[in-house]
């Protein structure tokens, strides 16, 4: 998509793959930084502190943090080593995992001087690919927007979204934006609730800055704000995205998730989830009991980052010294109350067999 | 309650009504500053900036400005500005309005020179009942929390609350905080989830610093974690607070509380609502549709106060220039979600009934 009226993907690298370039998420809205990652450990550094996140360009990256490795090092030893500590970088999202196995399956047959050059066009790939899928996300979901915006002609259609699953979550495009940007693109007249999405704040730096570039219109909302809305009928729909999505249909999705998916169910607003197939956990039936929910640091709770009167990039406490704080990243959101998926391959239930009928080359057992 | 050991109130006066004092709750926790209020205007403003915030504090202010009001000038005509002025400090809180009303009410049949004395008398009744009115608002959900510790011999009772319901919002004790201090004092083992509530963070700057004060066991959380919290069977019980409570039983609290109240029933956790009289609007029937909801300005959503790493507190901008932001302050949860009324005379169910059962005396019709 377009910053600054020119068109960037989020990760990229040039032909020789000589450098493997990310923006800086964490300075965003305030600066546009590019940082260029050198080695595989600044791919993880890039993973675990955030500068890139969102499950995809999280795959993304994992996968040409294999390659960084792979240049240095074509080893089996190497190549071990990094897939295990990009695995450990983010507890959370699949498509880390499913990334790094890709990678290791088409390069642990080769010899060690063809690891490279191959890494980097399955990296290469894997971002193709993404794109693709979450193109295909944005043409699906554009026909349910586009169905709402029949019902009510001459106002735009109000959609909620929680955390940034835009384009800065994927390599382009976005899952839960991606039909947002399709609508904006076909005319149809739309204006987005963006929740702030505390701890992180992603919807305020990086949804609304996101939508700001491509000129889509947008309010911003603290997260208590989102029951009120739909109670009122200011939301027509919600789209969010996931970052790991079990076989039964159950969503796991940034912290808070839950809580507009409840509001929506009571009042009866539908509720979608963008969904790329890699983000399916296809060996998980209960996402409540069984996918693992990564903690972070008290910090990112106890303190906000944000731009200082003298236009510096700061941050500070909201509570006192002696005030401890808790700060899971992320929840799931039982399937029953999700009215359907997104996916690239078209729109189908929330349900084990509703994945099944769209997907049924992957499914297990 | 106690600040650094030693008992305050939240409002007070010397005998003679020289002064009234006040808590700038806009400094904590980082700074504890009392401030005077020499007349109506700057009860006024201390309501509307919210130095004083809280329901039931909101309604002694109010009672102390027309004091103040009638001490500079006890005519009619001063009366009733004040009077007016008041009520449209803050628009949603019932309490400012029953106050305000309940001074007129007493000071209207008064000749000019007897209303000074006379609003004080008032205004001192008005908070030394809201003491009263707490302290048994705190024994009545001590019973709540009691049953709820026998059933986890040697555990926490985990309590959820939302918001600063707490002895800062009320003349002293709280309300839905009064059984939390009730069990504390009574020496039954609670920990308390405190939501951070943006967009000014009454529960990261007050509830978090009055528990402190108070020694109580808790835990800082985003507004967003509450459903995860629920879902893993953290919290035993939710107790908040109310703005103003429709006879139907529907309550309108801070924004928020409505998502809290969806997911406690959804994970069938009891879900209390500490609850004073006087926060009753008996002439209510549907709270969603007919309780106005206070819009207040976007730099509340845009910008976050805290303590820079200079030791200043200042606020930092959290979203660009470009974001709109829109601000409710409050949300109506719908009687069928709340387990029943934490009131000065004991527990009722949420609903007409449940309050005529309690209340026979008020009911209106």
């Amino acid at each position: 998509m377009k910053v600054q009226q020119q068109h960037y993907r989020t990760i990229w690298s040039d032909n020789a793959g000589d450098s493997v370039h990310i923006i800086d998420q964490t300075k965003l809205p305030h600066e546009f930084v590019i940082v260029d990652l050198q080695n595989v450990a600044d791919a993880i550094r890039a993973i675990s502190d955030m500068l890139v996140r969102g499950a995809p360009l999280i795959g993304a990256t994992a996968a040409f943090g294999i390659y960084l490795a792979m240049r240095a090092d074509g080893s089996e030893v190497a190549l071990r080593r990094a897939a295990e500590s990009l695995k450990a970088s983010r507890p959370t999202a699949v498509n880390l995992r499913w990334a790094v196995d890709l990678m290791l399956a088409e390069l642990t047959p080769l010899s060690t001087n063809r690891r490279a050059d191959r890494a980097f066009e399955v990296a290469t790939r894997i971002c193709n690919d993404d794109v693709e899928i979450c193109r295909s996300i944005g043409q699906h979901g554009l026909s349910i927007i586009q169905d709402i915006a029949d019902t009510k002609p001459n106002e735009s259609v109000n959609i909620l979204t929680h955390c940034n699953a835009g384009w800065l979550a994927t390599v382009d495009w976005g899952t839960a934006l991606a039909p947002v940007y399709s609508a904006f693109e076909a005319g149809v007249p739309i204006h987005v609730w963006v929740d702030e999405t505390r701890p992180r704040n992603q919807g305020a730096h990086l949804t609304a800055w996101e939508l700001a570039e491509q000129g889509v219109d947008h309010t911003l909302v603290v997260d208590n704000a989102g029951g009120h809305l739909m109670q009122h009928g200011l939301v027509d729909v919600c789209i969010v995205g996931t970052d790991r999505t079990a076989a039964s249909g159950d969503v796991c999705n940034k912290i808070g998730t839950y809580l507009k998916a409840l509001a929506a169910y009571d009042n009866k607003i539908p509720f979608y989830v963008g969904l790329p197939s890699p983000t399916i956990d296809w060996t998980i039936a209960d996402g409540v009991v069984e996918i693992p929910i990564e903690q972070r640091s008290a910090e990112e709770v106890t303190q906000v980052q944000g731009l200082s009167d003298s236009g510096e990039v700061t941050s500070v406490m909201v509570a006192e010294g002696r005030t401890q704080a808790s700060n899971f990243a992320f929840d799931v959101t039982p399937a029953r109350l999700v009215s359907g998926f997104i996916t690239e391959r078209g729109v189908c239930p929330a349900s084990a067999d509703g994945l099944a009928s769209l997907f049924p080359d992957m499914t297990h057992g």
